[in-house]
């Protein structure tokens, strides 16, 4: 089960460390993790996201929140399910193969290219749910990948603050 | 003197709190950190954006680079000068404005509606240096803001692997 954390920490050396500390001594497995500056510069926005094989992750997503809230560098966490949220993930990909092609892929799903060499074609997307979007270009040759991670804000005008 | 480093990493539990104590420990400050899977399931790219204003950036960013490959979870490690790099970043604003107004800066700016309430608006962001963009914005009331961290490729057909 796919939880979505957001927490506002204070923005000062080894609080990364610490959080990520905190899932991996408990064996908590971060699928994505993102973090950015926000509105006020003392402050920054990670956006933690878990996946829970086990039989009760339930408890185990009570029990990150809990953890995290008790941290001295955090100001607010909370903990959302993907269906109260709008997510979004950015991926960059290097692909090898016919440019016209690429291209067409690119059309049909969204992705737009923003490099072009004789020898390879860099595009880039962005969606809630990338994978789809990568499954479709793997026809070609994917040179190369990197990914930001989800980042997510609560849906309407509810905010995580 | 802002620096990229790309490090592509062994999945597994307690990498990123080594790799954030490691900066943390020498007092390096991480401006930004994304995390995302790669093409192959058991690494992750970790894109490492620092910022530093000593005097002698030069050496600082030698250090790091040397302490993150002795690391054992790290296959690679780049070192970049956003110069070599196409890079990007993702941003979700939660706005409260005129809804035509928000929709003209969008326009101009690139930006894109994603969620209109009669509340808020919420926008999507993608660009090299969203900064700029988040500025044009500051007209309206920012409810909300969150950030994926800058992501980063090396121009052209070099590979960071």
């Amino acid at each position: 089960m796919k939880r979505i954390y957001s927490v506002l920490v204070e923005n000062r050396s080894g609080v990364l460390s610490r959080i990520a500390g905190l899932f991996s001594r408990r064996g908590f497995n971060i699928e994505s993790l993102a973090v950015g500056v926000t509105e006020t510069d003392d402050l920054s926005r990670m956006t933690i996201v878990t996946d829970d094989e086990t039989d009760s992750p339930e408890r185990t997503f009570e029990q990150i929140r809990k953890q995290l809230s008790k941290m001295i560098d955090t100001v607010r966490v909370k903990a959302l399910s993907p269906i109260e949220c709008i997510s979004r993930e950015l991926v960059l990909m290097k692909l090898r193969g016919d440019a016209e092609r690429i291209a067409a892929v690119c059309e049909k799903t969204g992705a737009r290219v923003i490099e072009e060499t004789a020898e390879t074609i860099t595009i880039e997307i962005i969606a809630a749910d990338v994978n789809v979007i990568i499954k479709a270009f793997e026809e070609f040759e994917i040179v190369e990948t990197v990914r930001t991670g989800v980042i997510s804000l609560q849906k309407g005008s509810s905010t995580l603050m």
